[in-house]
């Protein structure tokens, strides 16, 4: 049994902007030589989740289009109210997503669906630049 | 410290139904021997996704109905202009729920409460054969 | 590698009452001298949850009224049907927010950014005694 802990260097446009991580997590799991074990991803940060979907355009906007049905930009937050950086959307849809994935592998292969993949969702309402850190736990 | 893989396999009607995998679950944990760690549990494909709850009808009704304004199986979505498959509500709906699932077990139980199970729920608009990963952590 | 499995006890108001649960994880991982894995926080009990947010008091209140907008109080639940408890907006809030979160460490020290705070999210009808399991996996 072993742990090794990497990341995941990105640049964000925000906005609830979806970003495809899974070829730099696919990267990480083969390099480090584990067969059995699991990943877990994680949103360092509260204005960004991380999780799993279907990676094609249609929705790439449905995503947003809905978180903003959840938690309106246009809506009133108490957040802004305490920062005023016009972000509160932005706190409210990634504490419903979540901060972390855990993803089991097997020989080597993470057991996502062939149509799954591993997002980082940023929420925030501007551009940013995330670490995101990919913990490996096998052998 | 070792770990050990199984899956949990079923059949789900679809149209967000919520299939209750804890006995399953249960069981792998028992024939594993371990006594602490952890379990993972997975939804390898993007309309499907993992959570807990009490699992007694009503919820039954009332999540499936939940879901359905947040993401409404009538609403239109930009994925169905991708595939065509009529299903955009449904990896709307997996993304928002999550798809990973980790449970702490100690003398051999999970640390559940007495009305929380684990379920899968499958958000897709048919129904499915589903094998799920449940993988173990621990000594 | 080893494991560690310890509990955070608190007090809650319930009516999605969010709690600050860092400074007792944090302990827990200094005193299990674990440099480097990660922890698991698991929500025991199908009407409450855990997630990450930026703990200051705009947006303990807006992630309340944003669970309201999805899963009112006054709307109907067939949950109450079967037990007359009044809390199905409860359950459907936590199966959507999700039970377990896992956050990795090296160093010693949680990969949380600066402000992001590890909140339990108690969204039961009434005040609760809730203990919180936290499983380290580590070195």
């Amino acid at each position: 049994m072993n742990i090794q802990t990497g990341f995941v260097q990105i640049s964000t446009r925000g906005h609830s902007d979806i970003v495809d991580i899974t070829p730099q997590i696919h990267e990480i799991l083969t390099k480090s030589g584990m067969q059995e074990g699991q990943l877990t991803v994680f949103a360092t940060g509260a204005t960004a989740a991380v999780t799993t979907i279907e990676y094609e355009p249609g929705l790439l906007r449905d995503i947003p289009e809905t978180l903003d049905r959840i938690a309106s930009e246009g809506a009133h937050y108490h957040h802004d109210a305490t920062w005023g950086d016009g972000n509160g959307h932005s706190h409210v849809r990634a504490a419903l997503i979540g901060a972390s994935l855990t993803v089991p592998f097997i020989s080597g292969r993470m057991l996502l669906g062939t149509w799954q993949q591993i997002v980082f969702v940023d929420c925030d309402n501007r551009s940013r630049q995330r670490k995101i850190p990919v913990q490996l736990i096998g052998k």
